[in-house]
């Protein structure tokens, strides 16, 4: 491995291995035995090659901000660190298409775009890089306008774990739309490091809206704030964000960032279009939210007073944690049905009353996604195990409800055996066919996913 | 196969096996040695296993819309007519989603769906059923805002070659999104029959808009058509048709409805929103084309007229054919990236012309998309050999310009070489791979894509 990439290469590898013991999530930290940081695809390929002759377990890390353990070496290995290789290559203004190396995240993307007019708005909070995000299927606040990474990758180079370079569309394809053959793009987002490294993404980019609305609006209950929003999908409104939050996770804002809003049910939205049809947006949106009950609906069009009605929504994940100092979050993922949506959310608010746990909750409520952001002192075993609980009988709730255990944050460590229980046996053991033709002496990322 | 059946379920196949020889592609008829005709996804497995035994090649047939040979029978074997599946079940409109079987068209879904606000959008011109239009990754006018059968499966139900009834996202679920493992439904999708029979499609719906807009605009010259397509996604403009229509095309359409459109580049567009969305899309839209020299922009709002301005788009198959009676149409399908469009389409014209072939061009031009649809003469050998010599040049042509030769029919019979010099052999090799895993006696509808 020194010999592709350098002393300085493998060495660096240490600062990783700590950072794998600084895991913000539930997942116990499980350092790899060394990290390579290759500089390009051919390096990328030489190391693999490498891997592959001596079975040592591969693990592709991004910029480690999965939820799921993805990057935890569970088998010991070889982390494959990203962090060289951060080239924006070939924007295609005209075609609304750009190629990302896996360490740009979207923030540097969108920087890198600003005097485009383009960007690129899957936006899973976290600044996440866009190649993780691929390997990971992300999505966040923006997906029920503008879809998930499954609807914005056009191409992706990928090294198999015997250091294979695909490209999974062809070489330097970039046409919008294509039916040539099997969807390899696809099966490649959402595998989690599980079937190869991604070196290369081929993004799909939007125009800049000219006009941005950020709008609040507070509910009598759960069940309004979801009604409110089945209708504006139904009008037709193309809303760019719909957020939902809950009493509890308002009441923590208010206090971590000194706000005032009604503690209650509340939706964040968003919308993107021209001036005039921001405008009859908005409209149409307060008519709709009226009609169900909502109340103080507020609206802003300049960028400050934007991020200052939406500091709630961008603060949740650290007002969450500041109700116990000291402790960490773990954030559930389940997806159902949008009609299911009002029951689950009030059947798990009651659940975490019952077992005296702290979990506020947001969700993408446009698309059915909400997450409770479970804050928990990791040191006592006795709450970890009521979070474990819990946290399975939410599972289990959306899947009793046609729904998924995890939206957007994958399956990685924790829902193996959820994942088994959604999909069933006949399901599972397609999925393991693919990974043993792909992977047949299972290096990437093993014990993940499957 | 006629215990599974009944005598009535294997002599209907007459009509099929016939209907192979009118077959209204290029590809010469190929009938199969049997068809059956399944009543329910048990008998479909229960055929499938006879088949696997006895080592008979299973040639899914929906429609037999698909123009590139897909249910021909290569090397015999069993069609299955899945005719009689034509359930919708579980429609669920809060959820926006709905459950059909495998002879359920798209009209007759919008029909059934009429009385609930709802709609399915991808339209690919022919009365499809849906689950061949997954099948075969349809996608048509409506691609552009409301993507292509891709972005609009939500689960699959597909019997395997061995009779192995598997559902791609587990038994039930309909999510709007999810992260659970392998994307198992979208490499179904598209997967033209080779992997498995569809038997179940889990489709997202839309709400229909409240105003539909129609317009037609008249151009210059194929480079202001596009760069107006261009600016006007890059506008943000949420268009939901946008077609283009060549001189030849227009002139064909002219003379075959009577119409007096001017004899140029033509872009036929629709809006869909709320009654001022759709008036400011039009006014937006209508100074982009203005300002590119586009002249004659005319737009209607009430059905009747909507459709006599569409009239020359949706009769361009017929006023191509029209150009030559007694003569058959092929349609190319090469996709570009936007920037190249120009250039492909006037490179094609000339050689369209010097080749003395009849080919008038419609496009799904904010896709990057056009087909030129060929008329010819069957019986004639030496024309064959120059319509084929021309969609291998226009095909390598948008190859090189980093497209591909099939936007949305498919790879078929027509198109495995290309498809190897589009894709690559590692990209090949992959999806053989996949291939082999999920069908080793290679049972499904052999010999096409790979
Ligand atoms: C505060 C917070 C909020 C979040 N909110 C959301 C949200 O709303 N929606 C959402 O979807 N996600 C959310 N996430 C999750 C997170 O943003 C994603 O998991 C992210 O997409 C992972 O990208 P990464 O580069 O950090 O990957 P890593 O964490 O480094 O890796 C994640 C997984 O992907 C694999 N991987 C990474 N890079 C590659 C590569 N180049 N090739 C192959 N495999 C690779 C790893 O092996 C691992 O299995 C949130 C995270 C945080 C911390
Ligand atoms: C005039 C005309 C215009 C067209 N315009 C467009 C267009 O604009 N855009 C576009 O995308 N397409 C277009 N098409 C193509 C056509 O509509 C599609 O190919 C259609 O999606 C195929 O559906 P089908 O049910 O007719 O499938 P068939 O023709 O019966 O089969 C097509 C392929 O799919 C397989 N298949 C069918 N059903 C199943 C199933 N249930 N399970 C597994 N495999 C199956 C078959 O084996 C075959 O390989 C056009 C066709 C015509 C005739």
């Amino acid at each position: 491995l020194r010999s592709i990439c350098g002393d300085d290469g493998v060495s660096q590898g240490e600062a990783i291995r700590e950072q794998h013991g600084k895991d913000e999530s539930m997942h116990r930290c499980r350092p790899p035995d060394v990290v390579v940081f290759p500089r390009c695809v051919e390096e990328v390929s030489a190391l693999a090659r490498v891997c592959h002759k001596h079975h040592l377990p591969i693990i592709p890390f991004g910029t480690g901000t999965g939820l799921e353990g993805g990057v935890g070496a569970v088998k010991g290995g070889v982390c494959f660190s990203l962090r060289k290789m951060g080239q924006v290559l070939d924007l295609h203004q005209e075609d609304f298409d750009v190629t990302v190396e896996p360490s740009v995240t979207r923030k540097a993307l969108n920087a890198y775009l600003r005097d485009t007019g383009l960007w690129f708005p899957v936006d899973p909070g976290a600044d996440a890089s866009l190649c993780g995000m691929a390997a990971t299927s992300a999505s966040g606040t923006n997906a029920v306008r503008y879809g998930t990474m499954r609807e914005s990758v056009l191409n992706l180079e990928v090294v198999l774990a015997d250091g294979t370079i695909l490209h999974t569309a062809g070489k330097g394809r970039h046409p919008r739309k294509t039916s040539a053959g099997y969807n390899l793009t696809n099966l490649f987002v959402g595998s989690e490091g599980t079937l190869g490294i991604i070196t290369k993404t081929v993004l799909r980019l939007h125009g800049i809206p000219e006009a941005t609305v950020s709008a609040v609006c507070s509910f009598p209950s759960v069940q309004t704030a979801v009604d409110s929003t089945v209708q504006i999908l139904q009008a037709g409104v193309p809303i760019a964000r719909i957020e939902f939050l809950d009493d509890v996770m308002i009441d923590a804002c208010n206090r971590y960032s000194a706000l005032s809003y009604q503690v209650t049910p509340t939706l964040f939205l968003e919308f993107h279009g021209s001036e005039r049809s921001v405008e009859e947006q908005v409209k149409i949106t307060e008519n709709i939210t009226q009609s169900n009950g909502g109340s103080d609906f507020q609206w802003a069009r300049d960028a400050e007073t934007r991020n200052r009605l939406w500091k709630a929504r961008h603060d949740a994940w650290y007002a969450s944690l500041a109700l116990r100092p000291g402790c960490k979050a773990y954030a559930t993922d389940v997806c159902v049905p949008l009609s299911r949506l009002p029951q689950i959310i009030v059947e798990t608010k009651d659940d975490l009353i019952e077992n005296r746990l702290t979990g506020p909750i947001a969700g993408h409520v446009g698309d059915g996604n909400f997450h409770c952001l479970i804050v928990l002192d990791p040191s006592d075993p006795e709450e970890l195990q009521r979070v474990h609980l819990f946290t399975d009988r939410l599972a289990r709730r959306a899947l009793a409800m046609s729904g998924t255990c995890t939206g957007e944050h994958g399956v990685g460590l924790g829902k193996k055996a959820l994942l088994r229980e959604e999909l069933g046996p006949t399901t599972i053991q397609v999925m393991q066919l693919l990974k043993d033709a792909l992977d047949p002496k299972n290096l990437m990322n093993p014990g993940k996913i499957l």
